[in-house]
């Protein structure tokens, strides 16, 4: 899993059926609780919000926390660092 | 996902029978709203045009995103960005 | 698979339900011996503790370690290094 | 997808069975259409030859563009660039 | 697929149990024939030994190599370059 803290909010409009209602959230990703000024763009999973602390899961693996496993999304926010 | 501006789009006329009919596109990568120098092609699902903002689902979720959930495609453009 | 150090173990109690029980550790990768400054979380999966050398597999194949093999997690440490 | 240039041919007498009649192929990738010095070893599913312009589809669905989908592959070429 | 020369051997004793029997290898990665200083941990499938130039696919391709495919392993030497 990758760590960082979320900087944004990204909306769109126009995008594929089974991302609709999906939140999508840029992320600053951190290493050894440094941040890295690299990006990733993740779904939340958690009701994550701007400025938090979280842990991101990627590929395949990261649709199994969606409701929706077959939506076209390759990173999720999977949990909120204490 | 990775967020991107389209830059041209890549035509191949040879290519495997079960991308025929795809609309593949190169988007050079942006971070926190700022543009890279990095570059990715994908096939776009939601008719997407050059100078567009858009966002990029990699790996094997990508092709969920596609008609043809067979074809061998590793990125589709999967939303706009407002 | 990649090959580091355990340096911590990030605490997430709102998570995945998925998830709950996992135990994150934080891990400094390495390549050839030497410690590289690039770091991954991953899920112990064989009882590895801080400051153990340990193997890592990443993807879609990590899960295969896991006791929930729907769990949305990209990377698991599957060995300890002797 | 990855764009690039055909440089060179591999030849692995002892490999695995499925692999045995893959072709493969090492590839210049590019960016924008400028060369990267970065490369990746593809098998050939189009008949693409030395110096030709390729696309590249990577990870588990590049093997959907074998006749044997369940080879040990992670890179195939499934385009020509014309 | 990537492609390198052997360096090592690494023993792990405490492992998943599905891993027991896996040879695993630390291999340097080369580009164009040339050596990167990069390293990727391999399991070897065609019996490979040190200082020998191998190929090796990964992510979840890697584990169709195996005898057992549902090992958590995400890279396997499938080839021993001539």
């Amino acid at each position: 899993m990758l760590r960082g803290i979320i900087r944004g909010h990204i909306v769109s409009t126009k995008k594929q059926a089974a991302l609709v209602g999906s939140k999508f959230m840029e992320v600053e990703l951190m290493k050894n609780g440094q941040l890295t000024g690299e990006f990733i763009i993740a779904v939340d999973s958690v009701g994550a919000g701007i400025n938090e602390e979280v842990l991101i899961t990627t590929g395949s693996s990261a649709r199994l926390a969606l409701n929706n496993t077959s939506a076209p999304c390759d990173a999720v926010i999977v949990g909120i660092v204490d």
